[in-house]
């Protein structure tokens, strides 16, 4: 049986699983399946549908569901779209916000006020930290540690060319410090460390440990 | 006829135009004036007065309404003032937020998580990308793009003279790189880039693209 | 008597003094005390008790209430946690978020959408501006003030070690420039001015300027 708070708004299609909690004053629209075991905490948006004005970048997308997998949690003020798929077990931190067109997999860790754009791909056991930034058509392999306030872009254009966007590629096991910056496409290797602080523009080998402005691998 | 959301609360005195939508769980204060075929999304609070304690700056100002022009859109949890006006077709990303003071002109985007200080004024067709920061006391021209995660300062004392505040001045088309850091007053020249990461110290000059710490001229 | 706004929830236990506002739509939690004359904003969740998922770190805590003296105020959007204790005549921007076991002092402002971690000690008249993230097990004195998008980190293997954490020191009347970068454990001296976009990856002295990546005392 789920245990839901006051003031909460179920819309219509809305599928709620078993030991489902919600918290109050938290709005779940239709595309939404949470799974058994799910905890949504208070003043959440759970199931936007992707907006915007004419300037912004339409996808054309069927509309799939949100599905957020058995024992994944949420803290308050968060907001998730349909179209992305969250695995078991993660944790959403206060004030996060993850797009459409997302998926993430198991133990995850989003942190507060971290922000996950579309079209990305997030592995397991990730730790995205507070206040990190993950742009669009980025991809995150497993074990990935983003450090706190870490910046990401995916359009090297700056707005010119909207329809060529790629955001990093960090693969398993790296691990990028507090506040550095990576520029669109950027590839950051194998268990390779990215210093507080960096400057990425251009790709790293596998097990480096990169600084500076612009980052150089360390000898 | 306006499609209110439920547990909306919508204070004496605000109006509110033909086919308006406003979401769930959202609160409307009194000195706001939404036009017609605005929509606002879910758990946003419009229409807030400045507050603040003892230690932050207080303007003189007679209190005018938060005006928000047709065919202007919010996200989810979204915070925005009192004596600012909005223009038409902008959007405003999720857990973005807006102070007083402030004038936006046509076709803007403030991304997710952005915010705008207090006595700015934005142009028409800028994009402000996610989590980026306009500081106070700036102006930021037509057709500019702030990437993600830009910060501004407006206060070279730090706290120490309040009374003086300068933010940056960005001219017609210039576009700044992510997590770029610009100083209180500094001139971002027409067209002119910035790249990502920079630290620029001191004016451009138009058309020219600057990087680094502190930010050069590239030749 | 206190003045609660609508959809207001207040759960068993909380403590509501004379003269306490709460906004529309605000959660209150159990373990909360809000003295005389504290002012809630609406859409803030008060009190949360601390979550998480099985990767991320457990105190072997007792839950003490979350209090907040006399004459504080916060924005929207806010959410405070449980084991914390916030000094009288404080301002909590909109979007900012403030976790367990954190003491604050008096008259300290809290920016909007900044960000305290657990176990961190901030002084009194202290500024931290808009968009600022102050790291778990951090030490700010009396006096500082904290630019905007200033980062921090407190954990210097990243994950690895998820057992040794300490974040900045920083000392009375020092001064962070925005978006400047401070590593794990570092000590800034009494009154020291750190430079926009500085990455601080070592200690400094009392009374002296660094700027930079890496940051340097400028002479």
């Amino acid at each position: 049986m789920a245990k839901i708070g006051k003031n909460v708004v179920i819309h219509d299609g809305a599928t709620v699983g078993e030991n489902v909690t919600i918290g109050d004053n938290t709005v779940v629209y239709s595309d939404v399946i949470l799974e058994d075991n799910v905890t949504i905490g208070p003043n959440n948006v759970i199931g936007i549908v992707a907006g915007g004005n004419d300037r912004m970048r339409k996808e054309n997308q069927s509309i799939t569901p949100l599905v957020i997998k058995s024992g994944t949690k949420t803290g308050s003020l968060v907001a998730l779209y349909t179209g992305t798929t969250i695995g078991q077990s993660c944790f959403f931190g206060d004030l996060s916000s993850v797009r459409e067109n997302v998926t993430i997999g198991d133990r995850t860790v989003i942190g507060r006020s971290a922000i996950v754009e579309l079209n990305t791909t997030i592995g397991s056991r990730c730790t995205v930290q507070t206040g990190a930034y993950v742009t669009g058509d980025s991809i995150v392999e497993d074990d990935v540690f983003i450090g706190p306030c870490v910046s990401m872009s995916n359009d090297k254009y700056m707005g010119a060319r909207p329809f060529e966007m790629k955001g990093p590629h960090i693969k398993r096991g790296a691990k990028i410090g507090n506040n550095a910056t990576l520029l669109p496409g950027v590839v950051i290797g194998v268990e390779t460390i990215v210093g507080a602080g960096a400057v990425v523009t251009k790709n790293t080998k596998d097990q480096v440990t990169v600084a500076g402005v612009p980052a150089k691998e360390l000898s």
